[in-house]
């Protein structure tokens, strides 16, 4: 009835599908299992994609020839370059979504991609011979063989939803859980553990009035995520700001007392960057109020997405307390949010490729490996996928360093720290975040996705083209020169010092008063030769200028901790000398004693700060 | 938290989604409750709308203002008028339909519809006060208050999936089943009962060779549903067209013991007219060969609808006869056939306007009922949203006559006749099926559904123009007369009699040999005075020309069954002096004994054939 697949990926969310797309890229015969193919790459929690640092993975996968930023592209709404009032470097793109159009599309791309076949059942357990998996039983107790299984279910591992007292089993609402596969793998020697994760109400558009609210409306000229040719937005939708009040926060209160989490009913830890509306209020009680974001569901629908208000608190004081918010005074709520319970196996059970330690073939991705958010999701699907195919074919494994990419660092956090609380990413995590830049996503990673087999010829290309470029623009700007009597007017005119003497324009360019479009206003010459080149790559040659010395002290750090694995470190060396290292870091190497200095990194509560500041004393 | 609601609709089918928009459209404040916003008006089986008789419900709810024929012209992927070798009065209009886009233009025409609020739950029962509904109760505890309520639960009370010998609960495979009001109903005094309906499998578009297949194109001239302006088609995806053979039915045969229905494990009764395959080839064991519809599921997916092959025999069975199919060597299934039960409430507690006997302002529609197919939901719906805002607001019910609609031919039947198993709409059932055509369902209905506040202005100026011009159109055909010499020339080439004097139009049409477009060839005048119609006054003015003889009898008919009523029975009279009737009305006409005709009418088994033999007999 089944050929035998090399790949089967069990889940059809944001992991499983970039899995089961990048591995029939590579040539994988793929079989997609899922529980109801209506609802193939829904997304079950907000409608957009990216942010800060959650941009920065989106385009990385795009970069490696995945799928999440083409889809993303086509189903647009509004587009925002986050973080524009800081430097290049911290720029992150995000987007809101129409939440049918992604689903479709993601469906769309699938269909398409030949190597890809669909089953639809629950899938309930792995077949296991000699610690190798070699295929997946159903619900029906089919048998169906494989090579390899990717295992990306998401929530739905005994999904258990919370809404104030009730408790249901559900993967989502008005969905089921699955059941069976957690209770075999903890046969198999897995452990596994609880998290919990929220979403908030959604609600009547057409009962809130904008009038009371700030609007927040797309960029002037919005960006996108994909480096390929996908169409930009040419009309947009607006989101709307508003805030909680005392008022809200007390109707909220009156509900503590029910509360699944404060009374102890849920016993999963949720994500603490994406508390709930009690929480908040819980833990800072201090604060007059929060802010709710208003987003559409999409270009049509009336429904509202209520960022920053998840709750699963009863559905009646969601809707007292709701209706306190200004512009929510006559809401009318569709679905009430809720909180969901799931099991997660803490992924220090997996290799880097995510793998896991102890059924070979057997790889896991996304939030059953404890993270959250569809970016975070989405890159471990296609990382497992590559890694599946390269595995079958005896190809050698893509482990992204966290030098490289965000993903990189995803992975390497969770294999080697774990996580005890739903995993999200943050700038912060990554040590040489001047490097992992939106803008150049495609320069770091698309020879790597190309040379697996995943990037097509034309990314390539294009980035070829884009670096080729960018060298020539850079090269140019070190070697053309600007003269006082040229420009000393302009720079007069853009407060910036006039110069005395020749000076060449990659100089010039250094100063934060001047950008690159500053440069086609002060000589025409000059403005010509500029637009000779893409604004891509003017923007790549901007930044490489302007952040010279940051890159160049970071790609010099990668080089040190490169060779931190030959770092050792004496057994008994004594910790408190270092007193800027963080307590917990000083408690946990003690107590461990890592060998190296790399081992030392990958302890969970031991920052690259605190490995920073061993490595100067080790240094000196 | 909740206003109280005018009514409340339970599910968002193709019942609860016409009941929603009708009664909110007339000025009701509605509610539409559902277990998933994400999944409404899902075609839970083949991708298509209309057909024979059915074509004609859906033509009927869009004259009376509903939005069913909307809905399906704005996701149509093909158009087919059947019947097209027959009389005009026999032609069906029928839709292959892309299934995303229906449940997604039905989701935008609700959201579009001011009076409509939504709630995404599980109504787990109803409150009841004094024998009268006064709201739902959902699955988190919530009372929602309303004065009347709509059950459109379809599948879901109770829904047991089977294949072959595994069972599930759920509403649609891969989706919940809804609980507790079944159990609540029977308590309240309702009979319940059990059906079973059935689904195909659907496969990959991709591994099927249509080349050893019948293409199946739309029309030419694609036609639509809709008396409004919706677009007409300008592309059509084809259908294909293949058959069983004798190896694929022995392959079947070797699940018969493994079959849910075979084995008695389903205890419903299925769709007499929409049998199984094995029901098929075990029913009909001398039938070479059965027909398979290859039904693409819209206009981009690759998924297929097997049309034909509806099955519960284990999956791997299903699968290995599919392969015995011509087209099918290499099929690759996504989704098993399976069967399904569900708790139905027999029709004859319900009134002429749905609303149930036992509880006052309770409403059922649909496959609650004991119906199959979405026409037969979708109108009921729409007529218990009609008559449920007609209750509560003091207003006349609208109950259409036998004579009027097939609506009222389904709600007739269903009233006094009940089902014992899945009631299909057929021409058969409608013993006025001449006056019920699909070309004049606006003629039949707008002016009602426009009274009651449905149908809109503009619905009723279109009809009214179709009828002012039809009848001038008429009237000048009667009048106007041809000479021999301009076109006996013409009735040669065209194989019809010469004529010797002058004719009037109107009896040259009459000949089955000429039909209106003819007549623009015979004579240019009367092609230019012919050209200033619209097509469908031409249609209708030639329908009513060519068919004047049966619609004359039939009306007549409508007069003397409308008077049955009044039509007394002698206590004691011998029905066994009828010989023509059917064993079955003789039997029950013979212990039942009715009073009048009217009642003998509606007595179970009494067809409208028996009816007419004792009314002729009676006549004399």
């Amino acid at each position: 009835m089944f050929i035998e697949y090399d790949i089967i990926v069990v889940g059809a969310g944001h992991a499983g599908c970039e899995a089961a797309y990048a591995a029939a890229q590579m040539g994988s015969k793929v079989l997609l299992a899922t529980m109801n193919m209506n609802t193939i790459a829904q997304m079950s929690c907000n409608p957009a994609m990216g942010g800060v640092a959650k941009g920065q993975i989106v385009r990385e996968i795009d970069a490696l020839g995945g799928m999440s930023g083409i889809v993303s592209d086509r189903s647009m709404i509004q587009f925002r370059m986050l973080n524009k009032s800081k430097g290049a470097a911290m720029w992150s793109p995000r987007s809101q979504n129409d939440r049918m159009l992604f689903s479709n599309e993601w469906r769309m791309a699938l269909e398409n991609t030949p190597n890809v076949d669909f089953w639809q059942e629950m899938i309930t357990g792995i077949i296991v011979e000699q610690n190798r998996v070699i295929g997946v039983e159903t619900s029906l107790g089919l048998q169906i063989k494989a090579k390899s299984v990717i295992l990306t279910n998401g929530t739905f591992l005994n999904g258990l939803i919370h809404i104030g007292e009730k408790q249901f089993g559900g993967g989502r609402t008005g969905e089921r859980a699955a059941k069976g596969l957690t209770e075999q793998l903890v046969q198999l020697g897995f452990e596994s553990g609880r998290m919990k994760t929220g979403t908030p109400p959604r609600v009547d558009g057409r009962s809130l009035d904008y009038t009371k609210m700030e609007e927040q409306a797309g960029d002037l000229k919005p960006g996108k995520f994909s480096y390929t040719n996908t169409p930009r937005l040419t009309k947009q939708r607006s989101c709307y700001i508003t805030y909680t009040n005392r008022s809200v926060h007390e109707i909220l209160e009156t509900g503590f007392d029910k509360s699944p989490m404060f009374a102890g009913r849920i016993k999963g830890i949720g994500p603490r960057y994406c508390p709930s509306i009690e929480d908040k209020i819980n833990r800072f009680a201090e604060r007059e109020r929060h802010q709710i974001f208003v987003e559409p569901e999409g270009w049509n629908t009336v429904e509202i997405y209520v960022n920053g208000f998840s709750t699963s608190l009863p559905e009646n004081i969601q809707y007292e307390a709701l209706t306190r918010i200004p512009g929510f005074e006559q809401v009318k709520m569709f679905r009430p949010g809720y909180a969901i319970e799931y099991d997660y196996f803490p992924p220090t059970q997996l290799k880097l490729t995510l793998e896991t330690k102890v059924i070979d073939h057997l790889y896991f991705a996304g939030q059953i490996n404890g993270t959250t958010g569809y970016e975070e999701a989405a890159c471990q699907g296609l990382m497992a996928g590559i890694n599946a195919h390269q595995k079958i074919n005896e190809l050698e494994a893509l482990v992204l360093k966290r030098s490289e990419a965000y993903i990189g660092v995803l992975i390497d956090d969770l294999i080697n720290k774990g996580t005890e609380e739903p995993y999200r990413m943050f700038t912060s995590r990554a040590e040489f975040r001047i490097l992992l830049r939106q803008d150049n996503a495609d320069v770091r990673l698309t020879e790597t996705g190309h040379k697996i087999g995943l990037a097509s010829d034309e990314r390539l290309d294009k980035v070829m083209d884009k670096k080729n470029e960018t060298a020539r623009l850079l090269n140019d700007l070190k070697h053309k020169k600007v003269t006082p009597t040229q420009i000393n007017e302009s720079l007069t005119n853009l407060q910036t010092a006039t110069i005395k003497e020749k000076l060449a324009v990659e100089k010039l360019l250094k100063r934060p008063e001047i950008d690159i479009q500053n440069l086609t206003s002060i000589d025409p010459s000059l403005a010509d030769y500029l637009h000779g080149f893409e604004e891509e790559v003017l923007q790549q040659a901007e930044i490489l200028i302007k952040y010279d010395n940051y890159i160049e002290k970071e790609k010099q750090l990668v080089k040190k901790i490169e060779g931190l694995e030959d770092y050792k470190i004496k057994p008994g060396f004594d910790y408190s000398l270092l007193t800027s290292l963080s307590a917990e870091a000083r408690e946990k190497l003690t107590r461990i004693q890592p060998e190296t200095l790399g081992q030392a990194a990958r302890i969970s509560g031991v920052s690259p700060a605190d490995i920073s500041i061993i490595l100067v004393y080790l240094g000196k």
